[in-house]
């Protein structure tokens, strides 16, 4: 029998964008249950703590019954184990995250085998997202309403010392 | 409510091999059911005709009850809808699989936001397997012991007109 | 002094696209006049013959003074030179094309250093669109509604021995 | 009417090399007025200050009538406007290249549409030159003259501490 | 004790380019001899005959005395073994080059550890030549003087029916 | 005369891996003697010094006769040319090591053209192995049995402060 009915979906998430909600919408006509994951490891350069990325992805996922959030360190493996869950989804944006996370998935298979990695490619308008470029592109005063939500918009500003005025006239 | 219990593998499968069996066993980790579905259209130099593909892979997943094969003509995502099915498995092995593949998921999403396609990245020891290259690799004489079970590999010496005797001397 | 006031862009265009459409027009914001020209080479498997490809393209673009359709054989860059032109656009959307599009403009360059090749990503949404991709649509019965002008489709419903309304049915 | 008058190149020219050269004159054939426009933003771990960037440009290029040297911080796309300019140049080296570009591509025409960004591939000859690879052959003591103007190479091994002899001495 | 006096150059060389003998004489410094090995299967669209592929390679490199030409079908593990030989040499120009070889390599890998496959990549100046472009080039009354040596020229041009004067016209 | 008795394989070995002993491995096949190459240079954040990657690898391959290690600083090329070697073997895991090899290879190639490097695909069950994955995995308590010699890993486990037993449990 099967058991996929919970699927984990790891990341930094620093901060959650309009892509990884995207992903997180399609994983749930597909699964009862998504766990987001953000992880401990390698926060060097952090915009936002743990505790405020989870409390932002939290805010912004208020209305979906079927997530919750969590965080993990160590092995991811471990953690979807620990959850007694075997699927983790990924978004694929291009090649260079391709080739990453194939390495990691294969990675991952060789220590075990009880984990299967989905991914989905990244709907066509957020291909060109990710946390990084958003956080850029708001440093430098432009407009991020179509990247991010407006509470994680009001965040990032706050971070970078700016005004949502000041924001909305650069554009 | 999702929906997810049955996943559809779409391909040419012109013959199967370990490649394919490797996705087909981990999907039914995850989906209830998994109907391999055959492609009518695009059958140009092909090896084997649709019913021998078919009865190929009948032969091969007799043993497993949650299989079922079928053929497809038309767009792959009418026939997704026609089964009630919304999931969409495919093996990603290359940089050109990645791209083909996502110019076909965006297409279709692009077509309907009813079908998910998710991927799963080929095994290690299958990453350099494909159905040309079995098919080249046999009709020169060579051993495909590793690349397809004993009936695939018997019905594609017969039609090279090898025996496996021959075969077995070439190696 | 610069010469750059005619574009050449270049292609098959069998037939047009809402991709194909989207460089021209860009095209036409930064060059005074874009001459759009058809290849007569490797015309293997054409959907529509060189007449009617240049009659679609001169139909969707009738109302763009600073647009004209051509036809061409040869090499490129000898027919850029006869145009007195020194400018090749070629929009990109994959790696696929990056490969390609790379060898031909380095042989280019090697050939002539009178011909300059600009690249433009194309955009966000017509990333997945291919003539050839349009052509499966079609002949499988999906619409082509949100890839080809209304004329376009036609035409190639024309030539699927499609009517309309079976194609609107298959939606 | 077309508006295509300036290009705006931007980078981070630390130092400039043969292969920005190279992209320079072959605008200069395509545009009147080329802006070669040296960025404030992300100079962790840069070689050269931007005054030194500047002045190393402009002694490299003072013979051409038609470049101007700027420094910009902020949006890339917010700059261009300030200039009354809708073009960009990039170089396109690698698929690497390719990938960080086509995502930046996408980026600024999800925030203007009023930019365009024109690419050339790089020639065959500077193909493999990178600013970072410069700084590191001349380092390590290699010999720099075909990838860097004479000027440069002065200043990059007064950097490094390293006299014009003892370089010589490597090769 | 290792065994890599010989080296095997496999391909179809349809016809021999610049390239193909820039990886032979680059072999040369590293083996004692190279057979340059031409491909009789999957000839399709061949514009030489094996014969006349292998009689120009041996006029092209009438003075090396350390290459042999010489023909092969079946599988190439198969024709290396029979030659007492352990080293196949290829030439990588891209990315599509890389998957495709990366692909055969592995496959050949699985079938016997016997043979090891090193690959040069293609000197710069020609990491665009492809024999399918120079054909191409030609048949459209291209120069291909810098593609191919005095001899292939002339047997190209008989064979597209053009006279050496015509194709100097072109240019 | 050709002269390739000698194979330089350099990197930085943080630690070495069974990825780089399978290509030691394999160069031993065609070589008579192959110099394991520990780079001074860009040793930030190395977990190990480079006396002690040094000594990691001598002790693990301390059975073969035909090996040697050394560590050099500055261009590879000229130590190279120090050892009177003209052969550089690298292994090629993915399209992102492709390009950096590649533009690695052509720069040396600019430099001097007496080093040919030569590249050999990794075997399949080491595609994904990286030096730096392994770190990763063994300091969050993962198994790297499979990845490393039980030296490597015991060296490993001490600089992270864990014991066998630890490690072995976290399985």
């Amino acid at each position: 029998m099967p058991h996929s009915r919970i699927a984990i979906y790891p990341g930094s998430f620093d901060p959650i964008t309009y892509g990884h909600l995207d992903i997180i919408k399609r994983s749930l006509r597909i699964f009862e249950h998504v766990i987001v994951a953000v992880a401990r490891n390698s926060q060097k350069n952090a915009l936002f703590g743990i505790d405020e990325r989870i409390a932002l992805i939290r805010s912004v996922l208020k209305d979906e019954q079927r997530v919750s959030v969590d965080t993990f360190s160590g092995l991811l493996i471990d953690y979807v184990a620990s959850k007694n869950a075997h699927v983790v989804v990924r978004g694929l944006r291009a090649i260079s995250d391709f080739e990453y996370e194939f390495q990691i998935a294969q990675m991952n298979n060789s220590i075990s085998h009880d984990v299967e990695t989905l991914f989905m490619m990244t709907s066509v308008q957020y291909g060109y997202l990710s946390s990084s470029i958003v956080r850029e592109v708001c440093s430098l005063g432009g407009n991020v309403d179509s990247f991010v939500p407006a509470e994680v918009k009001a965040a990032m500003q706050k971070k970078y010392g700016l005004t949502g005025s000041q924001s909305a006239d650069s554009v």
